[in-house]
């Protein structure tokens, strides 16, 4: 089955006569298009793409047989809705309000809009092999990149030097970041989502390193957390507990496990060890396509992991202005139990 | 006036009790917050700011302090929803069917939730002279970057080597790409928005290379097509025919300026040349924190210029397959008429 085929199959469960899909990413991961305007339709014998002027050409040379491709104006609603009648699903998590209400003039009385939830997304979130092959090159360079820290040094610089020269690392070898490379020296590393600072990074103090490539269109995402020398009893006690933690938690990701428990395993141990509050985000979230998908592990995630999600698994603990800790692999939920993507040494590693 | 207070005066005069502001852009440019989650509320005395556990320090950090802040769930819609009364303004041109929906939710029977359109980038859309100094320091470093390919070489290199060189530049110059940075040569030039490739650019061609910076959050835009040796007629004819109508169309962007009709001046003129189906994206957008926002030169074009917009003025003809050209400046509608902001020079530049 055709990942098309696969969206088929629920918009028939859900008894719709088609699904129109504006959200670009999932636009990209049913039909191979990759530029910044594009709509597909998919149901039963449907196959509908549509883009504008500025990219007909990238298109044909992308698209997927299976779909008929249209050329619509730069706002491609009122084309796309054209072709829609019966019962069509749209992505309420992506459609904006204004957008839906343009589209429902569009498609006249004769058609139903109803909300089809995250339909492509929850497709999206059991990879296929080729993707996870993707995945896996993309974590194998973080670990390349992440690897030219060993040998340099941090304190001394500015974080944003150092991050400038990790993602030009990337570049040469032929990716691009997944996200903004976060370097998060001292108290800003007890910024869950700094931005690299151009003050000088201290001596004998933890260093927060969040990144990720982009692979074929796919992520990856990894954090460790360096020491420029010898730490604080503090900060290297918080060290051991994430560590100690993240390893721990690794062996609960496995299909059929309950996203929420495999995050109260990790969230148990630290508010047993009285950094509860330190720990305000959750312990991860899937990656593919982007760096930020299904399914989620969290206090408030629904559902079970699945053979072939990929999921982060990166507790952390923040202590306000004073220590930072994070740690992060990249986690294929295999048939036979986890696969750790991510090979970089957790063990404390001191760049000075 | 403050810029929250230019909004509530909006506010006010739509007969709205507050606006929620969900867009981070608008949240940004309301109440100085860089991160990437908050939501803020503007009424009669009321200035809200909402964020969760991993921005609490930053938001303190940035946060204007007209602005009470609050911490909320990573969900902030329900925290929010709390302090909403009467007649709520909403972005519809932002938030998702599935958030309305939860808003409404949240807020109860109570609250008129009312489409507000897009009330923030109305006010963005004229800059304080603050704004328009970063804007002309982001395009003067552009020109700078730009000015590191006049001594270099172009043909034989892949368009992705010259766009990650030109994109380290900017990183050396402290600054980050505004967008992607388009390099295309010979036949891909023809792509409006073609992503540069791993093919090496041929000799005696035409190479667009469309790139921008940002400095302090704003953004610069700027296009530039260059030689790689001696150019067919064609190409050369094109070349000048999309620089003639580039410098005509510049002294249409005066305060007053019907933003239609500016398009059209454009438009005309390269259809007289019978080049109209080569020139299918509008001639310009806005520039600011967005490095496409408000207001919009196309032929669907609403409104006129006022004095404080800045926009790029970017004709280009697009030979399928064969030529593309663009020509690029940013420019700043000034009170006493346009300010070219762009300073590279439009003369065919040869870069072997």
């Amino acid at each position: 089955m055709t990942r098309a085929d696969r969206v088929e199959a629920l918009v028939r469960e859900r008894e719709l006569d088609a699904l129109l899909v504006t959200n670009l990413v999932n636009v990209r991961y049913l039909t191979g298009y990759t530029g910044t305007n594009g709509a597909c339709v998919v149901g039963e014998r449907l196959r509908l793409f549509f883009t504008d002027f500025r990219y007909v050409t990238q298109a044909q040379r992308e698209v997927d047989a299976a779909f008929d491709r249209e050329q619509g104006r730069q706002d491609l609603l009122e084309d796309a809705a054209r072709h829609l009648s019966g019962r069509v699903g749209f992505e309420d998590h992506h459609l904006t309000v204004r957008a839906h209400e343009r589209l429902r003039g569009f498609v006249g009385d004769g058609v139903e809009l109803v909300a089809a939830g995250r339909l492509v997304e929850d497709v999206r979130a059991v990879k296929e092999l080729e993707e996870l092959e993707r995945i896996r090159a993309a974590a194998a360079l973080t670990d390349e990149v992440l690897g030219t820290l060993s040998g340099g040094t941090l304190a001394g610089r500015s974080e944003r030097e150092v991050a400038v020269e990790l993602e030009a690392e990337m570049r040469r070898l032929g990716s691009d970041p997944s996200f903004p490379t976060i370097v998060a020296g001292g108290p800003n590393g007890a910024l869950p989502h700094a931005r690299p600072g151009n003050e000088p990074i201290a001596r004998d103090t933890l260093v927060v390193v969040d990144l990720g490539c982009v692979v074929d269109g796919y992520c990856s995402d990894c954090t460790r957390t360096f020491a420029t020398g010898p730490l604080s009893g503090d900060a290297a006690a918080v060290y051991d507990l994430v560590l100690e933690t993240q390893v721990a938690v690794l062996g609960q990701v496995r299909s059929g496990a309950d996203c929420r428990e495999v995050d109260a395993f990790a969230r148990t141990r630290i508010e047993a060890a009285g950094h509860g509050e330190h720990f305000g985000h959750g312990l991860g979230h899937g990656v593919g396509l982007e760096v930020h998908e299904g399914p989620t592990l969290s206090r408030t995630a629904d559902g079970a992991l699945a053979t072939g999600n990929v999921v982060t698994v990166e507790p952390g603990i923040y202590v306000p202005d004073e220590i930072g800790v994070r740690i992060e692999d990249l986690v294929e939920v295999g048939e036979s139990g986890p696969e750790v993507l991510s090979g970089f040494p957790k063990d404390l590693v001191t760049v000075a």
